[in-house]
C-alpha cells in the first residue's frame, strides 16, 4: 500500500514552496519554483500541480490532501484568491478550483500570514495551546490567530492585522496611510527610520557605512553582533515597541501563547527579551499571567506544514 | 401549568439587579436590593435568593435557570467570584455553590462586562452578528467579546479589556499605572482631563463653572445641548479616541459589529459619529467594510437579560 502524503504550499511573490508533509507534521520531501508573478496565475498552478504529481510519483506516494497559502486577500469557503499587493496581475483567481482540478483533489486556500500560523500552532512553538497570536516580522509585520483551539479568520477572512495596530496617533506614517501603527516602527521601512533618527540625532555607529536606503535588518544584525551600541538599541527599542502592541492583544483576548516569526525573528533573544518585558510589566496582572512570548520553531517550513494541516490530513498526536 | 422564567442578576456596588426574563428574552419583572458590600457576600446571595423566591411566588412562575454577573475578576467553570476592585470585602466567593445551594439549581456566573456583551448579542444591539465588540463606557471603559457566534472569553476568563489598549505609549496617565490607556482619555477621569486640558488653554466654557474635581460626563452633555463649543469638542475628541482604539480591534478580528454602551453613551452620535468617522478613516478597506459601529439598545437591562440568556433557557428565535 502507498503511503499517504498531504501537500503543503507556500506561495510567494518570489518562489512557490511546496512540501510533502507525512501526517505527522514532518516534511519528507521539499522543492521551490519561481512564482512568475507576471505570467498568468493559472501557469503556476499548473506548474505546481506538475511538480506535486512527480514528488507522489517519484517517491511512491498518494495525495491524502493539499492545502495552500498565499499572500494577499483570499476567500477561504470558495478558495479564491481576490488579491495581493505583491502580486499585482493576480486578481480574483480561483485557486482551489483550478489547483483542485489538476490533482482531482478538493483543495484548501487560505492567507499565508495565517497558514504560517496554523503550522506553528499544530506543529511548531504554539503546539499544546488553545489561545495563541504568532506575529510575522519581515518587511511588512503579519498575524494569525488561534482562538479556543479554531483558526480564527473574522468575518470577512481578514483578520490578524496585528501589523496596524497603534502605537501613537501622531506617530511616524505607515505604508497603509495611517500614523503610528506597529509596522511604521518594526517593519523594514520602521527599522532605516529607527536608525535615521538615532543617526540624525548625532550619534556614532557601524552602520554610517550603509547607504540608508538599503540598510536591512540584517544589517543591523551584523552591527550587533560586532557590539555596535546603537545597533542593539535598535533591537532593544523594537522589542518595546512590539511589546506594548503584544501588551494590547494580551490585555483584549487573554492569550496563551505569543509566537515570533518571521525572517526579522532571527534577532532572537535581542528583540524578545525587551518585548517579553514591556508585555508584563504593562499589562493586568491576570491576563500577564496567563501569557508567554516565544520564538516560531518551524521558520520557513510553517507555511508548508500550516497549510497541509489545514487541509486536514495530519494528526497532532503522533 | 405554570410558565417557566429565567432569573437574571446584575450585581454592582451598590446595587443588586434582578430580573425574570421570558424565554423570548423580555424582563416580565425586575427589582433592585442593596448590596451592602461590607456584609458578607453570602448574606447578600442570600437576600437575591430569597427576592427571586418571592418575586416566582407572587406571579406563579417556575424557575428554568439562574444567572448572574458581577464586577471582577471570576472562574466561570467554577462559578467563584475571585475579587472586584470596587467591592474589596468579598474575595474568592463560591457564588454558584451559595446561590445555588438556596434555590436548588445551577448557577452560571460570569464577570458582568461580559454578561452586559452577551445580553446586547442575544437580544440587543448584536442580534445577527457572529463577530462582535461591546465596548462600555463608564467610570472605567470596559469591553466584551462574541467571536465566531461564541461567547469569547481568554484562557484564564480575563479577556476584554478594551479599556487598556495602547492609544499613545507617552500619554495620559491611566488607573491601571500605565501610559495611554484608552480608559485615560475616555473614562470618567479622562474626561475631566481633556476639560482641564482645553481650560488650560485658556479656552471659555460654560464648564468653567463646575468644580473640575466632581465634573460629570452629564455634566459636559448638559454644556453640549447649551451649545457650549468645548463640551462639544469634548465628546467629538472621545468619538476619535476611541475610533482609533476600536480600529485597531477591527483591524485584528474582523468584527462584524462594535455595539457602544454604558452610561457615557447616552452621548449618542455626539461621540458615535467621530468614533465611526474614525475607524472608517484608519482601517485597512477590508475590514472597515465589513464592520459598523451602533448604539447599544439594552442599557441597564443588558445584565439581567445578559445573565439570563448565559443560563441557557432563552431562545432568540420567538
Amino acid at each position: 500500500m502507498k503511503k499517504a502524503m498531504c501537500a503543503g504550499i507556500d506561495v510567494g511573490a518570489t518562489y512557490v514552496k511546496i512540501g510533502l508533509v507525512s501526517s505527522g507534521g514532518k516534511i519528507v520531501r521539499k522543492t521551490q519554483i519561481p512564482s512568475k508573478i507576471h505570467a498568468p496565475a493559472a501557469e503556476m498552478l499548473g506548474r505546481t500541480a506538475e511538480t506535486i504529481r512527480q514528488m507522489m510519483t517519484e517517491d511512491g506516494y498518494e495525495l491524502a490532501g493539499i492545502g495552500i497559502g498565499t499572500a494577499g486577500q483570499v476567500d477561504v469557503d470558495k478558495g479564491i484568491l481576490h488579491e495581493a499587493p505583491n502580486m499585482p496581475d493576480w486578481k480574483e483567481v480561483p485557486v482551489g478550483d483550478i489547483l483542485g482540478g489538476h490533482l482531482d483533489m478538493p483543495v484548501v486556500l487560505d492567507n499565508d500570514a495565517n497558514v504560517a500560523a496554523w503550522g506553528e500552532y499544530a506543529f511548531g512553538a504554539g503546539r499544546g495551546t488553545r489561545f495563541m497570536l504568532m506575529v510575522t516580522l519581515g518587511t511588512g509585520v503579519g498575524g494569525g490567530m488561534v482562538l479556543d483551539g479554531r483558526p480564527y479568520r473574522g468575518i470577512t477572512n481578514a483578520a490578524g492585522e496585528f501589523g496596524h495596530s497603534t502605537l501613537d496617533m501622531d506617530g511616524w506614517v505607515c505604508g497603509c496611510g495611517r500614523r503610528g501603527c506597529v509596522e511604521a516602527y518594526v517593519g523594514t521601512q520602521g527599522f532605516k527610520r529607527q536608525v535615521a533618527e538615532k543617526l540624525k540625532a548625532g550619534r556614532t555607529s557601524l552602520l554610517t557605512r550603509i547607504d540608508p536606503e538599503v540598510l536591512m535588518p540584517v544589517d543591523i544584525s551584523r552591527a550587533a553582533d560586532e557590539g555596535d551600541a546603537l545597533a542593539v538599541e535598535v533591537f532593544r527599542d523594537t522589542g518595546v515597541y512590539l511589546g506594548h502592541a503584544i501588551a494590547d492583544v494580551v490585555n483584549l483576548l487573554n492569550l496563551e501563547r505569543v509566537v515570533i516569526g518571521g525572517g526579522v525573528a532571527k534577532a532572537g533573544e535581542r528583540i524578545l527579551g525587551p518585548a517579553r518585558e514591556t508585555v508584563h510589566a504593562i499589562c493586568l496582572r491576570v491576563p500577564s499571567n496567563a501569557v508567554e512570548i516565544v520564538p516560531a520553531q518551524l521558520g520557513n517550513d510553517a507555511g508548508i506544514i500550516g497549510a497541509a494541516w489545514m487541509a486536514g490530513c495530519l494528526r497532532q498526536d503522533e
